[in-house]
């Protein structure tokens, strides 16, 4: 399996004490040591770096985790390969245009079958089901909807259809991204946390850092960060339902549906 | 138009000196302001970053030219667009798997009927006629060796006569690599520079800064350097022959052709 880290802010936020956290598990605190990547979007321009080296190990990653570049959405993903060989092309999140917009994506889980969905017009250049879930998911979007981009409504409902398909297959816990909203779709882990004021203290379970929001923030910021498992051994995490697609935007929950 | 950035060593070295110059390329000191992208190899593996932004004003490129992460093999990549917009899927390095290694490539300059490339197993996720160039060149080594890679000499060949090939379809300067070689092909611009000792300082041109190579390298060090232009001011570049296809291996010349 993998873990994700995602991140919506709606003042430009670095994520660099919760990369910390996860990074850890690449390898050192968790077994995900195939490989990680991030996507950071800012003003809706994203940048992305793969690395298929362990996390835990990686120079790289450490220039990240000490880095405090501010961005308003961060999909982040650290990778226990099941399907696909360790290498760039296989290293999430993934990336493609549409809409005029660069959506991101990363996954956690397995999917049975995967090679049946049908594709059209984008395909993978990896050989993981992941990146082949992502094609789909966004060849659906483009077929129902064409070039004219639906409400945030009509597609978060369209998105939550798509998703509860694939988990039929396995386990799906995703992240997507379009730059303005975060799409985090959960069938067995997600956890997530809103930090505002009056902002406090957190420590990370997997590192011995420990940083006070109150001095790097102000009373206006709301800062959401979801991961697969809690990363702060002092704050109270939501437990993300399972076969629910959470939609997150500029920090808060803007759209909410699963299952039950 | 678009500028290149490329290292081959035979000690894992750091590309930050370089690439201080050249971002500064990238929308200050040059106009080459639609996004930059660096691929980085340290035992063949290879970790990239990508980055639709103007390199000039990226915090990201800000990291990446001030952190000593050492590598045997670099390509970098200033983008001036002409084909496809400015967006991460079409910010260069690319990358693909071909017998079993990350090929990763950058291309400057412009190809007429380049659609006309007939593509199997490799495709574009972007819309630029640099990476339907590249999909197109590992299709052909594909196709012509199977599973089986050819030796550097049979391989250098026959991407000698690829790229010749580009060469009728307009501008095609090149950086390609398998992690073991840096192949680099000419139609209009490139220059390198082997530095080995006894080292000197040398000074950027288009930044104020300086390094004096004897303070960070041992006497066995070869770091060979390639870019569309030279980057330092105090140092003799070499020019790469127009039509010639130069191969450098830890930091050395291993394969040169050329149409004269």
């Amino acid at each position: 399996m993998c873990e994700l880290l995602g991140m919506s802010a709606n003042v430009p936020t670095d994520i660099c004490f919760s990369f910390s956290g996860l990074r850890a598990r690449g390898g050192r605190t968790g077994p995900h040591k195939d490989g990680w990547g991030m996507a950071m979007y800012r003003d809706r321009q994203v940048w992305s770096i793969h690395d298929p080296r362990p996390s835990a190990d990686s120079d790289m990653a450490e220039v990240m985790s000490q880095t405090s570049l501010k961005c308003d959405i961060v999909i982040s993903h650290i990778r226990q390969a099941n399907v696909g060989n360790v290498c760039l092309p296989n290293t999430h999140p993934f990336s493609r245009m549409l809409w005029g917009e660069t959506w991101v994506y990363a996954h956690n889980g397995q999917l049975e079958g995967s090679d049946k969905l049908a594709l059209d017009h984008y395909h993978p250049i990896g050989s993981t089901d992941s990146e082949r879930a992502f094609c789909w998911i966004l060849g659906r979007l483009a077929a129902r909807y064409g070039d004219q981009r639906p409400s945030l409504e009509v597609l978060s409902s369209f998105l939550y259809e798509l998703t509860s398909g694939l988990k039929q297959k396995g386990v799906f816990n995703m992240m997507l991204s379009d730059g303005d909203s975060l799409f985090c779709y959960c069938t067995t882990k997600l956890h997530w946390i809103t930090r505002r004021a009056p902002f406090k203290k957190a420590t990370l379970s997997d590192e011995d850092v420990s940083v006070d929001f109150k001095e790097v923030t102000t009373d206006k910021d709301v800062v959401t960060v979801i991961a697969t498992q809690p990363l702060t051994e002092d704050e109270v995490w939501n437990q993300m339902e399972e076969g629910g697609l959470c939609v997150f935007n500029a920090g808060e929950v803007v759209f909410k549906r699963n299952t039950v």
